[in-house]
């Protein structure tokens, strides 16, 4: 079998062409927009729906269900009024490295906004990852992530008041905090364990990050220690799904 | 300031209330329902929709757009003609590992599925990832994951024919690939790059997974090298952003 494949390798095999039955009308129609995005440069606008509805021979009611699902995934953005043509996702590595790195790394720049710091009695299951007595106090940093003055994610940090008593005087809330941590406070990073999966944006989450409502996120728990081994905060880190990946590099394991 | 707070700390802050306007209805519902699940077992049936439209006081319209949402996250799932409360989400490390191996250290049953085997002239972009001249003879081996019995996932691999030129005669398709590289072959795994993003099931994908269409997915490319350094394989995975999430375990960074 020398079957001719002419397809791009990171797209689906056979796109949308199920075994059995037959391809939605939206999806024939989502392809080939799809296709027409690939011609277009980053920040170009959409044409107008009226003329791909025509072109495309769907009603505008199909043509805006591929539309959505291009918005969802990020190959088309809102800006302004208008819709026009997204930029590669962020390409975010996996690392101890902060999302002011990371994202700096890539040419953008890296911003947070504070939502919120309050500082509140522990409760028990929070103390166990923070490595605390329930009650102990907490404080809860929330922020939104920016790049390029674009808000792209929403970070919570939860740490003992014991290990930066004076956050709430000492810290500026747009800085990295884990510069922060490292210059001010004398605490480096040890390691950490995360988990990542995927989730639907809540209604206030999508309010402060700006998305449309249900838009699938990546949503990152991260439990770190310190230097010594002792539990530093946890943190939990949600991306704009339509906006960022994530990047890791493998090596053996050791003994495997 | 000294707010109580028992929220469970991976749950979002003050879940799902918007600093400016109301909660949606479905929302609130979703939260509701979300409490109650917490209180059955895995794999207890839903109460009756008008049983629950009734208690929450919503239409069957809104009730059935938060069970939508509780499905598409994974807490609710679909068994034969009803809704079940789902269990926990497979935690999947990110490593060089087999599928096979991850699913099997949870105490689940790793099965895989053979969709299609075909052999065709490298294209272009493809030949850079395996380190081939376009138009050489690629593998490409699609197969659905199983977990117990349950579609999870499906999984395309391309390889060189000049690397493993007996695949379509002496490889078990529902067996592991880096088994089957490693004690038939004799190739080692060396490194591997991957990429992590959340995309929409294609109906196609939807279909082969049986999951409902446009479900958000967990994407992962991966480009593997063998113990010598050299490209081995380019490795498109996509799993139920309902059933998986993937962990990892970061260190400093030499030179960090």
């Amino acid at each position: 079998m020398n079957t001719p494949h002419v397809q791009h390798p990171g797209a689906p095999v056979r796109s949308g062409i199920p075994e059995h039955g037959r391809i939605p009308k939206y999806y024939a129609a989502k392809v080939d927009i799809a296709a027409l995005l690939d011609t277009l440069g980053e920040g170009e606008p959409l044409p107008a729906e009226r003329d791909l509805a025509q072109r495309f021979e769907v009603s505008r009611e199909t043509l805006r269900q591929a539309l959505r699902e291009l918005i969802l995934e990020g190959r088309l953005r809102r800006l302004g009024r208008g819709t026009v043509v997204a930029g590669p996702k962020l390409a975010q590595p996996l690392s101890l490295a902060s999302y002011t790195e990371g994202v700096r790394d890539q040419g953008r720049r890296p911003g947070r906004q504070l939502i919120g710091l309050d500082r509140f009695p522990c409760p028990p299951v929070l103390a166990v990852d923070l490595g605390l007595t329930a009650g102990d106090p907490v404080w809860h940093m929330e922020r939104v992530l920016l790049a390029d003055d674009e808000r792209v994610g929403l970070e919570s940090t939860y740490v003992a008041v014991a290990r930066v008593p004076d956050l709430d005087t000492a810290f500026v809330p747009d800085s990295s905090f884990y510069a922060y941590l490292h210059d001010e406070v004398g605490i480096g990073f040890g390691d950490a364990d995360e988990r990542l999966e995927t989730v639907l944006a809540t209604p206030r989450e999508a309010l402060l990050i700006g998305t449309p409502g249900a838009l699938p996120m990546l949503l990152i728990h991260r439990f770190s220690r310190d230097t010594a081994g002792r539990p530093l905060e946890r943190v939990r880190s949600l991306y704009r799904g339509d906006r960022f990946s994530f990047t890791t590099h493998l090596n053996p394991r050791a003994g495997g």
